[in-house]
Parts: structure tokens; C-alpha cells; sequence
């Protein structure tokens, strides 16, 4: 995941796109690796995307988020155009959507709005339903807008393409500290290579219904039901 | 900015620290240039921060979040001391304040729990009051709870450390559209260099109040005030 904005990295407004993405894949058995925030600048954005590519692998995706407006400080296009050595080329049925959506609210068409269709070529283009801001794929590069609903939306249209083996989950909530369940722990990560474990403290600090909460996950079934078991018999899970 | 762990990436804790570093920072005239989120991998940590590092330059600052308690999936401490050759070695006055933290809850102090004191070394320690929690700083690197209770307190501590010229700021509020404004902006944008200007459409998608919001904001109060007169001469500005 790439997020673009100087407005996130001074903390006007937050990024909600990283941890909804998250969820959406983790959901269909897609690791997320990594997500970076970089600021509206072109060669920053150029050395990361290319890097993230690079890190994904062929099978794997990037996704970015924001700078695809029509205004001075939206740079997104142009950057993911000379990350993979594509022209900005106008794409004729973004913009007869435009045109459609425009014409609808008696707003003109103009010059900046039109660099909104300015796309990398050449790239897939897939279109969703009720936006007609297209989602341009450039090499397993998902280019997408920043404002939280269209993101989820558009990615939300187009997650069938995005599905791995699925990972079963369980969790033990516990009132014994981290301290005291982190040697037991370790073995079992240990005797349960396939199964990945964490354990994560309440942070709400309120330790009424839990101290500490143990998440285990596998895409191999057997294991995490042994796993689990080994967990259950050997540390206070509450029911 | 460096975020560690897997249930950020599974989406399952959402990440509040960048957010909240974000903005603290920019209050204080610092600009966070990048943030990234990586797995509990000690390689992958590792050479994401030193590659962090690399980037701030000799004064900036690296954060790391996460990562420090008692379980095999803590990894920090060990990663930075790999990335930047340093022992891990038991932190006396550390064990003290853990000491004393454990003795008043009956809690024992077993070695799960001391190998939070099993710092890098050398480095700079830092104490908080409130915390037994200590803020290690490896060469400007400085490591920190994911618990966002703990990141805040520990950072709000020793925030004196961290300053630079404060830039000052203006926003516009309008009607119009980003499509109307975007040439105007990008004119603007260029006659005032050293003034950074952001447009930013209301993701609320509930117009009543305004459409975009122009935000402008630099280090020279001159050229803001400047800058700020020509968006509101040349563009519709909300009172």
C-alpha cells in the first residue's frame, strides 16, 4: 500500500485507507507486507512505487492512494507514468463518463478536470459502478483516490481479482501478563512453525475483561486447531 | 516514521501513533517526510530502518512503533541493535524500574519480562515519568510502545528534543469546485514558491458546508499572508 499526501504526514487528516485495505485482504487470504506514506512528490513517489513493485513480486499488487485530483498538488499520474516508462495519454471512455457526470451537474468540462482522464498508457482501465473515476492498473499497480469512500468502493468493486488461501483464526483472551505466557508461547511457535502467533496487551488498559489477548493464525487448519489446543492446555484462556 | 507488526498489517489494530506523531511534529515546525508499516520480520525491520535513517539526514529522527514487549513476537530491540551494530545487553537502572514496577503488583520478574530490559548498547536511554518503559535512542533512532497510551506519553515527554522553524497556516473554504480552482491554484502555487498549497475535497461528500478546502502553509509568514490574499482575491472564499 502507497499512500500519497503531505496532508497525512502532518496529521490533518488521518489515514483510514491502510487499515480498511488491511482487513479487506487479510479477509480473503491476501497478506498485506507493507504500506508507506510519502508526501506529493514526484521522485519520491516514483522510487517507492517502483520499489514496492519490485517487493510484491509478479503475482503480488500495489495499491496507491490519492494525488488524482485535477489541482497543482496531484501528482500521482505523472509519477506512476515515469515509474513504468508510460506516457499520460487521454482515455477517451474516462472521458465520456466524465462528460456524463458533469453534464449532469451543469459543471463545464474544463481543461483541469480533463487532466483527470491524463492516464498511463498503456494500463488496464476498470470502471465501477456510481464513480466515474476510473481505477487504472499499470503492471499489478492499482492507482486509486484518496477520499475514503471512493477508495473503498472501487476497490470494494474489484476485490474478486485479489483472493490467496484463505487463514482460519483463533484467540485466547487471558488475565495472565505477557510476562508470564511469553516462554510458553515461544515453544509453541516454535513446535508450530505454520501457525503465526501474537500476542497483543489491552491497550485500553482496562484489564476488567482481559490482560492480554493471544491470536493465532494458519493456513493450515490442522495446525492451528493443535496449535490452539497446545495453548488451551498450557496457559488461562477464559471462556 | 517506522510501524511494526502484523496486526496492523491484518488489519486488525489500526495504527493511531503516525497520526498522532504527525501532527505533534508539525505543531513543532518538524516535517515527517515518510511512514511505513513492515511485518514482526527482524530482516525486514532492520533494513527498513536503516534505510529510514539513511533518509532524515544527520539531524533527523527516526520512531519506531511496536514491537517491545515480552513475547517471541518482539522483535525491536533485537532488530536495532543489528541494524546498527550494538549488543543487546540487561539495562541496570531499567531493571530497577521494572523492579520496582513488578514488586508493587506481586507480579514476578522473570526472565520473559527482563528481556525488555535487554537493550541495544550503546545507546541513549531515556525515562518518563509514569512509565517504567524506557525510550532507547540508537543513533537518532528512538523506539517506542505501539501501545498508543504509552507512544504518546513517552513522546510527549521528550518532545522538547524535537523542533524546527514553525511554518504557519491558512485554510480557504469554498464552494467551488477543484476542477474550477485548479488553475488558478497551480498560478499561485508558482508565484509563491516557498508557500506549500493543498486542495482538499470535503470526503464527507456532504457539500452544505463546502466543497474544498484550500490549505496553504509556509515558513515565511510574509509570503503566506501574501499567497493567502491572492487565493482570496482570485477565488470565492467562505467567511
Amino acid at each position: 500500500m502507497l499512500v500519497i499526501g503531505d496532508e497525512i504526514l502532518r496529521g490533518n487528516i488521518a489515514d483510514a485507507n491502510t487499515a480498511w485495505l488491511a482487513k479487506a485482504l487479510h479477509a480473503r487470504g491476501v497478506d498485506l507486507v507493507r504500506a508507506t506514506v510519502v508526501p506529493d512528490d514526484v521522485a519520491d513517489i516514483v522510487a517507492t512505487v517502483r520499489d514496492l513493485r519490485e517487493r510484491v513480486g509478479p503475482h503480488g499488487a500495489v495499491f496507491t492512494s490519492g494525488g488524482i485530483g485535477p489541482t497543482h498538488d496531484d501528482k500521482t499520474y505523472e509519477a506512476i507514468a515515469a515509474a513504468f516508462d508510460r506516457a499520460l495519454v487521454r482515455h477517451g471512455p474516462t472521458v465520456e463518463r466524465m462528460q456524463e457526470h458533469y453534464d449532469k451537474r451543469g459543471v463545464e468540462l474544463n481543461d483541469a478536470r480533463l487532466r483527470m482522464a491524463a492516464l498511463p498508457s498503456p494500463a488496464e482501465v476498470l470502471f465501477t459502478e456510481g464513480t466515474w473515476v476510473p481505477l487504472v492498473n499499470v503492471d499489478g499497480v492499482y492507482v486509486l483516490p484518496g477520499i475514503p469512500r471512493l477508495f473503498k468502493q472501487m476497490v470494494g468493486a474489484h476485490l474478486d481479482r485479489f483472493r490467496g488461501p484463505l487463514a482460519t483464526g483463533a484467540d485466547c483472551f487471558t488475565q495472565m501478563g505477557e510476562g508470564d505466557i511469553a516462554d510458553t508461547l515461544s515453544e509453541i511457535a516454535q513446535e508450530f512453525p505454520t501457525v503465526s502467533i501474537g500476542s497483543y496487551p489491552n491497550a485500553s488498559g482496562d484489564y476488567s475483561k482481559y490482560k492480554v489477548k493471544i491470536s493465532l493464525s494458519s493456513r493450515d487448519q490442522e495446525a492451528l486447531a493443535a496449535a490452539m489446543q497446545a495453548v488451551r492446555e498450557r496457559l488461562e484462556c477464559l471462556e
